[in-house]
């Protein structure tokens, strides 16, 4: 597999009160494509990750909202799985690049979620669990996490209570050298354990946050991208499912499904974790990075907090994780992170990220999940020679 | 493009209270995987037509409620283009095989749409629309296409209002022939202009239904079709968009995205109109219908109403539409729907749709809208000799 990026384009995350659903939308749409140095009229399909502007904005139907704001009348659909949104919507048009439907394809991640109040956003994002079992029971996301991080914890011990903070300074650390960031600030380990209780032991700074946001990023076909001089390719696609509720999972100290869409992609790409230089990992809470770690097979299970022991997972380190802030700093506009993920890969690949810049890297994954791990999606990314 | 259908399941249309949303959809999935003789551990890959699972039921992430559901951990996502989903996820899955990503792919999609009542469900079908231009001053559904029917009416004088209910009067004459339908019962011409207004000229009758009800199809690549003996083939795809509103649409005598939909798939199925011996077409309103026959090339713009003065339309007709019942008798659980008709034309085309069987077709058509044509998608189904 070999689709080339050709351009992205991304908005400030944040509590953007100052834009709307569509006008975010627009906004990264016009970047990417300026960014890629095509027209809108080149582009062949659209595919686009949301999650919430049905129940948040009363908008369904975001495929038409993309084509009607380039004014282009092409395919466009909208392609959901929770907060793992923008990197099906990435596969989609990767599938449809692959299968020769498109050669040109936009691919779109938006989500408007403080103009509702926090009550019904997290109402919202329970969408993603089991309603059933689970949401109509009353746990939220948050409760979701602290029974995985009370279990995991459980296990392995040797992940402490500083080591699991640690997650979060880091990405507040990467956060603070990126201008799209929703919380450029530094933390420390007492930031994180002295916030507010969320869910025990996750506190607020355990937490990602609810956020604003969209990005963009414009792909081709190998042939075209090589005619056109595209410095970043995805060489590898692995997308895998388990149950909606954590009552029928197998395990609850590990995300299967990550495991098994990094095994799949890592064998598309034809590559080993121990080629990987850098990774964007789902951080929806603090845990979830520590089990993000372990299923990219970038530490052994229950092993993940050695990573964090040593700066390890800072941008100058030996594996950088999460330049961009992670969900945790960077923010996390649920259908728009898959994307930003991808994006952030992309600008380090190609020497943009300034500020934060890993050095020498060639290979790059993102790594986005949904819900507890009901999906996980797993993208891998190669600098072009 | 050839893409084999391999096996069909579909579930009783109509107000549903004995079963859910995962119900449902699991009735559906293993009826298309019995009909196909495999197993849920063949299928590669899922696509998931759903439209309003998120704000009508709290539930999002339908994905992987499709493969917890079959106790698999493949890929499998929701795609989502208001009441075109289902076709969406259709086309979803053919890029799929096209790409070489599944050899077999299950698609289906589903709709709980009376757990709640009138107003919330046609709250979220709004959503389609465009919220900011038009759900927030007030408008509807049946508002919107009755705004269509007035322009078509005013400039088509000879689209009569008798004619008008001739299009719900077949549909349900072809849904008492068919056992999955929600409105098994004839009506007459009275009927429909004598029902309760909904919006001028619109009546009760002229309304396709809330409705509760799942639909799957299993499909695979040309040469595992040839292998299992496959007998239908899914020979053109075709999709395109248009503005979300009707106030910044070029025109409202036509929908033409359903045209450019329509003139992409039969280019890639490489067929005229005139070879065309059957459609399941969107009526969610007769005047849809009407404007559908129209966008297909079955009758020139303007002179849809010809189909409808000598039986043209009905089963043993010369060109039937709708044998299913259509979106009005047969109900339109809107994600499903995409995937219904679908089912209907391979159910034609196989020889089993006892009861209302087309004689002798060969090609058989697809035309599912979503929104006010904001998307339009078209499947050119052939019988494999």
């Amino acid at each position: 597999m070999n689709v080339g990026v050709l351009g992205v384009g991304i908005t400030k995350f944040g509590e953007r009160w100052d834009q709307g659903l569509r006008e975010l939308l627009l906004d990264a749409q016009i970047k990417s494509l300026k960014d890629a140095n095509i027209e809108a009229k080149d582009i062949d399909s659209l595919y686009n990750g949301n999650m919430g502007a049905g129940p948040l904005s009363g908008q369904l139907h975001i495929g038409a909202m993309a084509t009607e704001n380039l004014n282009i009348d092409k395919p466009s659909v909208r392609v959901e799985g929770a907060c793992a949104s923008g990197s099906l919507a990435l596969r989609a048009g990767i599938e449809a690049i692959e299968s020769g439907v498109a050669e040109i394809v936009q691919v779109n991640g938006v989500e408007k979620m403080t103009d509702v109040d926090t009550g019904q956003a997290t109402t919202m994002l329970m969408g993603a669990g089991d309603e059933e079992l689970e949401g109509f029971n009353g746990l939220t996301f948050p409760g979701l996490y602290a029974l995985l991080a009370n279990a995991y914890m459980h296990k392995y011990p040797k992940l402490t209570r500083d080591l699991l903070a640690e997650v979060s300074v880091k990405n507040h650390f990467h956060g603070a050298r990126n201008d799209y960031c929703q919380f450029k600030k530094e933390i420390t380990i007492d930031t994180v354990k002295n916030s507010t209780m969320v869910a025990d032991p996750l506190t607020l700074f355990d937490c990602s946050p609810i956020t604003d946001g969209a990005a963009s990023i414009i792909l081709t076909s190998e042939s075209k991208a090589k005619e056109l001089g595209a410095k970043v390719s995805i060489i590898g696609s692995g997308l895998a499912t388990d149950t909606l509720s954590l009552a029928r999972r197998n395990t609850l100290t590990a995300i299967p499904a990550g495991k098994k869409a990094a095994e799949s992609a890592y064998a598309q790409a034809k590559i080993k974790s121990t080629d990987i230089n850098l990774a964007e990992v789902h951080d929806c809470f603090t845990i979830a990075e520590i089990m993000a770690v372990e299923a990219l097979g970038l530490a052994k299970e229950g092993e993940g907090y050695k990573l964090y022991q040593n700066k390890d997972t800072y941008f100058d380190g030996r594996i950088p994780i999460n330049t961009s802030g992670g969900l945790k700093a960077c923010g996390h506009p649920v259908g728009a992170t898959g994307v930003k993920q991808a994006i952030e890969i992309t600008m380090q690949l190609q020497g943009r990220a300034k500020g934060r810049q890993v050095e020498n890297a060639k290979i790059g994954v993102t790594h986005n999940v949904g819900g507890s791990g009901a999906t996980a999606c797993v993208h891998v990314f190669k600098k072009v020679k």
